[in-house]
């Protein structure tokens, strides 16, 4: 089989590392996972799965001994994670169109001293297997994916979750452990693709054939054949659906339940099946934010803050070079102030929150909290703008505004309070303020692009989508190509004089001559204003972006961590390991002295494969394993979060090459993403591709009218018939599409395929610019 | 008269400048003060005003005229600022023990169109002139003191407020002048010193002498000689105190007014008659924050916001470096979780601010907005620590509290939103927490010292003072000579386990053994916590300590603006200036290169005088003149904010210069303000200096039991009776003192005098340490 030879050398080397042994097992006895060390236990039958791990050897061999027929044939590839990436490694041996199959290992809650009794299922890749159904038909509460510990205990072989193999369970079978095996599956003489013990190594095998073995392994009364749809449709209605269990997180969150089960290890969803459930989880888990007793306000966690405070030094330090001083201006406003300008206001009054009481006193006049700071700002600017000479003024502030939305919250996307920064400058000339409105858009884009590894497209707003106060809007639209889901990434505002005139802030023109000023004519001018924004919002997009089913992936850039180093190879006794601990300290010191976010792993009593698990949840962005074999070669394994490739670095020259790594990370993260954007954004030339287009989970480039009519029709026109009656955000995808922007760069789309003549594929007025429409956030 | 050499040379040079010549003149025509900008006008008598400056001599020879005995001895000295120093360079002469006198100019609120009526006033230094009585007398409304621009119109030969001078009028002294004579001067036949044409000369001249120049140069009618005292005692009592404008500003600053007058250039009062009038001042017209019309919050303008910055990025980098990871928690918190712990809440319930509303929604449970974060927190930290490996958890927040105070609020030190920083740390180890307690209030001692240059004393609160939830508190303790009271600067506590019994924050003991385990016992142990806190009152600290009559004094580390570059030496006529524009923008580009915060005020329409005038308002720590002469000789005249010192700077190494010299500024300010600091830190050893001792604006150091009731009696034996009745903050002057802190560093203040039976000065008690104890805001 063609492999590349470099990887093939590092699995080698990976295979060889003792992940499976005893070694482990000492610790897993005591610790198993984090959330239960609290209270000192054994399993009392642990040592039933503590046996040495098995080898494909040993599998063929058992195989063999059935007498089904020749030898399975055994295709060797890269390690894969999940269905997309075994397809493709069988793609690339020439094995295209074989059917796939799932192995899933669950735990049930159990109590603490209880024996744990592991649920495994093997079933066809589609088959839909809720773990709430398998709950409830063995009678068994809350499943939730093994920790990487106990699929360890239960599978030695395994190094991590994607190699469960149903076929590297120890023989006999412990009577602990539930084997299910989907119906359909288990009647199939087509041929279906089995992992042996590592997600490496592969074998086709007749659907009755694994059956057999399985059966073979334990016994036949021990194989429990589920028709899966069978149980879907006997099933009551609130349970049809897997429980969304993270999302339930917050109600029962009340930390002081100590309740350590609520989060299990490992994200529970896949990014592809249930965004939402998998949004919440990573983010959870991954340590970014933690749900709060109040809806729509969360805990920014250090991974997520850092993220921030990574943004605010790179913006900061560039408005500071174009003139822009920060200040700060206070949370609240008075009523009178908030209210002064009706029109402005409308748009934020339901979402305002207002105090009426201080201690046990009703105030006089309520005071509300900002939801943006123009009336707060504005009066002041009259004020202190009293000649041409105080211009341009050009401030920013570093604060949280709230905005009480009723609607669904969603962490950094949809929050009460959030974070960002806005600017508020006044010029004397409109092209000074034309010219500032570009430049700060232009850095937003760098924050996207250069720190969040994200791609965007600069445009502009359309009419019905810029900020009412502005006379023109300009923004840096993201997308989401897992939904479909265009999102504005930061917007940069010319306001014109609108709000000027509102707050009267005027100079004298310079330019007005004295016979003018002599003849008492009025040679006051209106400043011209900006204002840009900038939200923690952004966060949340690049974990859209870049997460996986293993959990975050954070940029090199902006991650709090960007490098672990994890000691392996440990031994059993009293102060073996102190040589492989030093040489871990060592080394994060030595990255941490030349300005690498570098951290040793040192806890006792986890395994490295849980600690992998941790940091691969935690999105940091390269690990480098040390261990006895690399010490004594001066090397380190290092391991990409974002792909998974292995490569070996030499310590010599480990700062050089770590800062390299970082670097290509950062880059190939953004190229990753880019392409995926790329892909999803479609010329679009004829109404009919419009609404299949969107549905396929793209956005889409069409030459437009830009009429304010045509924008309301096309959104209309647009939504797909089928979830007509969902809630909102399930009904997301098929909602109606909206102007996204008018991108900058219109030569990226190529001239009209009809020239001058081009019509709106929507109203057939002529076309006035190619415009990204798309559903939305 | 011994002078020194080069500061002879300066002099010289700066009085060739053409400061009050014509060519400054064309500028004041049109443009007057910048607050006047807004609409064009020229005051149809200006040209009476605008007249050639007179000289020493000129004034020399009017006085001969008068045939009133040999003409006066000129003493010509550095230039002055006020009468402190002024009496120095008189006692350098060997002239000590000089009567002083002080001469002002006000100029009323008039309408823009009208003449202007200017009040010039020369007084005996220490007469109350109340702008407030002068006024009531004349029936003009809101005198203020004159902007630099019509002291020019007024007095050509002035160069600045400080020489303003009676003497050097024009004569005939214009009608529209009101000229008022302090009646105990006019009648004294004792010698006073007054200045010439500038605050580098003085004459020493008989009350009636003076009176008898003043009469030859208008007319016996129109100088009006006044009897102060009694016009104070005439005055209806709410006029009896001279009305402190500027804190009348806030109701009156509603922006929309476009008042111009309201904020008059110069700062209106001395810091040593009227601090709290001063205090004010000096931060609105220093630009470091503006009133806002909701009581007891302001606006931090950059030249505040910047200190903050300065010290969030020296402070979080220190903290990162020990493991601390910032975080941000909500603003908002639930009646449940803030009313959880009733003794912690008690303190602050009554300043908590509540939001009942939401748009139009009525709130179910009432929301508060955090006055400090133990409640948000904390309970988390039981969530997030499983496990002594989860430990220390380290974590810094940076974010806003409320706390709703119906106390007189003052800027930065009482305000009912302030920005802080929070930490809140947990250890396994007690010793861990005490270690870290310390290293936070030493960064605390840096912030301060290195910083801010302002002194501050390390130690412990007493048992009355410490912070409630704390096992103890650690302080800094600063010092406001000015108004003999302490100032808390910042704490650090160490909690010890009283929160984390209440929020149940435990981890399972690493030490306990496995048979204690394995007994059933409870081997769970209650972490070790840690709160430290530092806030934006730091600024107002800073800006007591080094501000001074002209306004703020920055230190350089902190200052928005390091260097200002002023161009000198205009010429009239289009273009001509170009040249020195250039270099000034030129040597600012320079300076800016090379890291250094500097700017060049190249605005059109303001003489250089008022623009020295309006930096040195802001604090800048370093001025640089630079005109054709200095351009030609390849320097820039560089004049220091902290001492006036003026000194030529070569251009050619100016960069190096100019570092060398911000760091000897931070330097001096820090060790002038510690002087004063240990003059005010008087050690006490009877009970009978301790009231005298704080009378005259000390603090004081005794021997003391620390026992809670002595503090009491300590604190209502040592009120002065004088001011009983007054409005709590004048009465501050006369309050009780309480401890500041015990002072780390005993040594410092020696053995006890009666060693090991050293007795507690006011209850005669053992005493335990020299504790320090004040008045204190």
């Amino acid at each position: 089989m063609p492999i590349r030879p470099l990887a093939a050398f590092f699995r080698a080397a990976r295979q060889s590392r003792p992940t499976a042994s005893t070694a482990y097992l000492s610790h897993i006895r005591y610790y198993s996972s984090p959330a239960k060390f609290r209270a000192p236990f054994t399993y009392p039958s642990i040592t039933k799965f503590a046996m040495a791990a098995i080898t494909d050897s040993d599998i063929l061999a058992r195989f063999g001994a059935l007498n089904l027929g020749a030898a399975p044939a055994v295709i060797t590839h890269e390690p894969v994670k999940g269905g997309a990436e075994w397809r493709a490694e069988l793609d690339k041996v020439g094995q295209t169109g074989v059917a796939l199959t799932k192995t899933l290992l669950f735990k049930p809650k159990t109590a603490k001293t209880a024996e744990p009794t592991p649920v495994l299922v093997l079933a066809k890749e589609d088959t839909e297997t809720s773990s709430g159904l398998i709950g409830s038909l063995l009678q068994l509460k809350e499943l939730r994916l093994a920790s990487e510990d106990l699929i360890k205990q239960v599978i030695p072989s395994a190094a991590s979750k994607d190699d469960v193999s149903a076929f590297a369970l120890p023989s006999p079978v412990p009577s602990t452990i539930f084997l299910l095996l989907d119906s359909t599956l288990a009647s199939s003489t087509e041929q279906y693709a089995v992992h042996l013990t590592a997600s490496s190594s592969t074998v086709l095998l007749k659907g009755t054939d694994i059956k057999a073995y399985l059966e073979s392994i334990s016994s036949p009364e021990a194989v429990r054949v589920v028709d899966f749809a069978e149980l879907k449709a006997a099933a009551p209605a609130p349970a049809a659906k897997a429980a969304p269990a993270a999302k339930k997180a917050p109600a029962a969150a009340a930390p002081a339940k100590k309740d350590e089960d609520l989060y299990e290890m490992a994200i529970q969803y896949k990014k592809n099946e249930d965004f939402s459930g998998w949004y919440t989880d990573v983010l959870i888990k991954g340590e970014m934010l933690d749900y709060y007793d109040i809806s729509g306000c969360y805990i920014l966690r250090p991974s997520s803050y850092n993220i921030w405070q990574a943004i605010q030094t790179f913006f900061d330090a560039e408005i500071k070079k174009t003139g822009v001083n920060d200040c700060y201006f206070p949370m609240f406003v008075s009523r009178a102030r908030l209210e002064k300008e009706k029109d402005h206001i409308e748009g934020f009054a339901p979402e305002v929150a207002w105090v009426t009481r201080a201690g046990q006193s009703e105030l006089e006049e309520h005071i509300a909290i900002r939801p943006t700071s123009e009336t707060v700002m504005y009066p002041y600017y009259a004020k202190w703008i009293k000649s041409h000479r105080d211009l341009p003024l050009k401030l920013n502030q570093w604060n949280s505004v709230v905005r009480w939305e009723f609607k669904n919250p969603q962490p950094f996307l949809r929050t009460r309070e959030f974070l960002w920064q806005e600017g508020h400058t006044a010029f004397l000339e409109k092209h000074e303020a034309d010219e500032e409105v570009l430049v700060m858009l232009e850095l937003y884009r760098q924050i996207y692009e250069n720190l969040l590894a994200v791609p965007v497209i600069k445009g502009k707003k359309s009419e019905n989508e810029k900020f009412a106060g502005a006379d023109y809007t300009t923004t840096v639209e993201g997308f989401i190509p897992t939904t479909g889901r265009g999102i504005q990434g930061g917007t940069s505002h010319h306001l014109g004089q609108n709000f000027s005139k509102m707050f009267d802030i005027t100079v004298e023109d310079p330019k007005a001559d004295a016979a003018a000023r002599a003849s008492g004519k009025d040679t006051k001018v209106h400043v011209f204003q900006n204002s840009w924004g900038f939200s923690t919002r952004s966060i949340g997009v690049a974990v859209m972006t870049h997460g996986d089913d293993q959990g975050l992936v954070l940029p090199p850039k902006v991650a709090l961590q960007q490098v672990v180093v994890v000691p392996v190879g440990l031994s059993k006794g009293e102060g073996k390991n102190a040589p492989i601990y030093d040489a871990c300290a060592k080394l994060a010191a030595e990255l941490s002295a030349a300005g690498i976010r570098a951290h040793a792993d040192l806890r006792e009593g986890y395994t490295p494969g849980w600690k992998f698990n941790d940091w691969e949840m935690r999105g940091v962005p390269l690990r480098l394993e040390l261990g006895p074999r690399d010490i004594a070669a001066k090397s380190a394994l290092a391991v990409r979060r974002y792909d998974n490739h292995k490569e070996s670095y030499p310590l010599e020259d480990i700062v050089n090459v770590v800062n390299k790594s970082l670097e290509d990370i950062q880059a190939a993260m953004y190229t990753r993403a880019l392409e995926n954007f790329n892909k999803s954004v479609r010329k679009t030339l004829v109404w009919d591709d419009v609404v299949p287009t969107l549905d396929s989970k793209c956005a889409i480039v069409i030459p437009w009218c830009e009429d304010p009519q045509c924008e309301d029709d096309i959104k209309d026109r647009s939504k797909s018939q089928a979830n007509a009656g969902e809630a909102e955000d399930s009904k997301a995808p098929s909602a109606g599409a909206k102007s996204l922007c008018i991108p900058f760069d219109q030569d990226r789309f190529g001239p009209f395929p009809e020239g001058e003549k081009q019509q709106c594929i929507q109203c057939g007025k002529k076309a006035k610019s190619w415009t990204l429409f798309g559903r939305s956030y």
